[in-house]
């Protein structure tokens, strides 16, 4: 982790979804936000707990840990409940870094996809949000400007081989962000806004075939290259901050440009090479 | 029905889902098709038959009616197999105009909204046409070059107050469009695009209260006003015909302007009016 | 050219501007609203009658040509007027292909570029349709409901190496495209829209080097390949049409699905043998 | 101002264009940039000094003032020359917020505009910014991981009565934004947004005389109302400091999510009693 603290979050009382082992997006985002002075509770399933070491890295931080599957609102309420008493009032931010495809882990296509598993991978990627929101609302759980954080990536707006009934899950879950960001803004100037960060390798990545190849080719369109684990975190803290209090309902793509770029230098070699040798 | 036909769509064999009475989207489409010498076959659920004369409307233009449950696959087996007998031969195109809402219907609100009821709105309005081409790639259903349409609102993209989680859902369908769009392209050179059309007032937008103000708005915002069913019917024609062979995975607006119009002269007279009088 | 033709366009007086040889969009477009039972003017440059066999095509369908530089409200002017009068009426339909860029041509860096060339790409390739429909305005020379399109590309909205401050015209005019468009419709219903094609091979296009490498890469991400100035012609007619006059201000991609597409199999299978070399 | 300072931008040089008076966007961001620990240079033309106190403000913070029109090369090169040897290395932020339209001062309506004076707001509001990091580039004025911010408005992507050339100004300028930003982050890691920024009453924004009413429409749309200058302030030292490494060649809105949102209850009520009124 680089060594960025400004105390930029001191005070603040966040949640932080998605922690599984060192190299979840979510560890970093919690380590560099109690670097930056918040105070912190990770969540994660149960499942979850028995995958990766969640509970251990909790305890390097001295954060505590609770458990939470964000398909189910009693287990919402009973988290924002016991994080509000740990953490001594109302939550400032949270990170939702829920996903999962039993399509894409089974290596269904996206054409034979089942639909139990496709409707579970909605619940699970998206509906949670809007589960977490609607009860910490029902609760009254969240502070005035609070800053609600998911994780995104740009399939949600482009089709990409492999990624599966993940894209849509991911494109029901933008939408979700402008359609509870735009309530909880009017109701108590809450903004709830999305990441779309650059292919991460992460275990939760592990099972898409093709990831290292577009890994590379991503790398090599973008031309800051992709953004690693760090540098997701470092723009959250920024986005849970009080320097970012009318930006809402957006994506915001922290992929060094990948989104906005056709064709790099580097990547005409790579055509070059790979389109001579066809001839 | 405005009297525009040149053929275009002669020889072509259809089926256009969502006609429920006179004043449906889909109505206007079927009749232009015909119109256009396309064959078709008219489908809808039993419930829809006792909601409006859909059997009656297809009658008077001597087109079968198939009754079709869009969320059963074994229906849309049935009605695939069934239409290709009927028209005798592959699909050339298909209108999928199908959505529910019962949050909606029920008022309930978007940040209460009821999950069961959640998860049926994206399975009958977005996944439905996931099946239906999944049902058609399995049977070998559609024609090489055949054209998919599927109906959007640009609530997809933005959120709107009283759209409820029609807004998800619409966002969902789009990422579909998109996703098997790519399937259906490499395979089969099959398109599939959605049309974000105009606030049009239908039977099945009549629960929405605020309609008639934003109908209004909407018609005072768009430089050419709000396109109707038949402006809309004309359009699908087009992108059924051959001559939009490379048009696919977009979402088209057929909204007179009003994606891309930020404020009109007319609406400055409407602001001008209301907010003299606020103060 | 396909043989495709529904008199479509029976009675429509049209202006093609941009045809220079047997390869130009233009040209595909101009032979195909022929087709299709239009009566048109072709116009270009003195230049370009020197460079291609403009006049020599217009010959072989009948059609006038008018010299006219798109950058000279005088010539746009004559032009508008002796249209007019030669088509017996005001003008329905307008095909603006018209680009230049001197940094491009003299390999000028796109971080190098001289200003003076720069104002003239943004001058011939954008506000050359200002110019036009200001000066068509002015005469009332436009059709009621009349339709004018113009051709841009999709490195208006992501940076491509090598296309240079083209990019940056084709920006600007997909932006005076909305803001003209605003205004016609208000004024008289009539629609501006712009085209993003498919990179094609064309006597314009061949400065650019990469070219053949990117048309490949394209070719491979789309689902359906590369769009021809074949299919643009088609989906120009549809445009010019009477079927599609509720669609304005919009980018209409002709791409194969490109611009929605973040990865194909088979760019896979390229990214494959590339990346394994590379090791 | 608001008093927020952790310090964030401590050891950074910048140079900010665009102060004119209390209220210019500018004023906020330099003062913002100095209160976080930043060393910075203003600039304006000679002509802005005359209509607005900048020199005198540029002392109230202990600021040196460079006089500099940002469309000569020569005055750019002049003010990087002067700025680094002031600030003792090279230039780790810039705000470029210049924008100037002729046209729009003199009511001229878009569709009669004078093309010089296009040419001139082009110039000015758009490829100022390319003067600007083209001369940075070839004097190697930046530091390494850099960051370049200019100002938008979302009226270049929607069409605006009133607006103007500006529009079509603020599309080029973000299409200058992705392209140079690509080739700054793959030379130097330098990365280049644009910050789209509600409407915020400022001397500059006088001559637009719908101003008020669009004001509080936009007010009524976005959930968190309109962004004033300090909230814009707050939002650019994020977005220079080295938290947000991986965001480059995108438009941020901070907007209170004006974008994304079709319809607030608020203006449902503002639409039901002027349509009301109507009939």
């Amino acid at each position: 982790m680089t060594n960025i603290s400004n105390n930029i979050l001191a005070g603040k009382k966040g949640i932080i979804f998605g922690v599984m082992d060192e190299k979840s997006l979510a560890w970093a985002v919690a380590q560099h936000c109690v670097n930056e002075g918040a105070a912190i509770v990770i969540t994660n399933t149960k499942n979850a707990t028995m995958l990766g070491p969640v509970k251990e890295l909790s305890n390097t931080i001295n954060t505590p840990f609770i458990e939470c599957d964000a398909t189910q609102e009693s287990d919402l309420e009973s988290l924002l409940t016991k994080s509000q008493e740990i953490l001594g009032g109302k939550i400032d931010f949270i990170l939702h870094a829920v996903a999962q495809s039993t399509n894409l882990r089974r290596h269904k296509t996206y054409e034979e996809a089942n639909y139990a598993y496709f409707h579970e991978t909605l619940d699970i990627s998206a509906l949670s949000l809007h589960k977490l929101l609607h009860t910490a609302l029902r609760l009254d759980a969240l502070q005035k400007n609070a800053s609600i954080l998911t994780l995104t990536y740009i399939a949600s707006e482009r089709s990409m081989y492999g990624y599966n009934d993940m894209s849509d899950a991911k494109a029901l879950l933008e939408s979700i962000v402008r359609n509870f960001g735009r309530i909880l803004g009017e109701k108590n100037r809450i903004r709830v806004n999305a990441v779309s960060q650059s292919p991460t390798p992460t275990k939760a990545g592990s099972h898409w075939k093709e990831e290292s190849y577009f890994y590379k080719y991503s790398n090599k369109l973008a031309p800051l290259g992709n953004a690693s684990a760090d540098d997701l975190a470092k723009l959250c803290v920024m986005l849970f901050s009080d320097y970012s209090q009318f930006v809402t309902m957006q994506t915001i793509y922290n992929d060094g440009g990948f989104s906005k770029t056709l064709l790099s230098p580097d990547l005409v070699e790579t055509f070059r090479y790979a389109f001579d040798q066809e001839q």
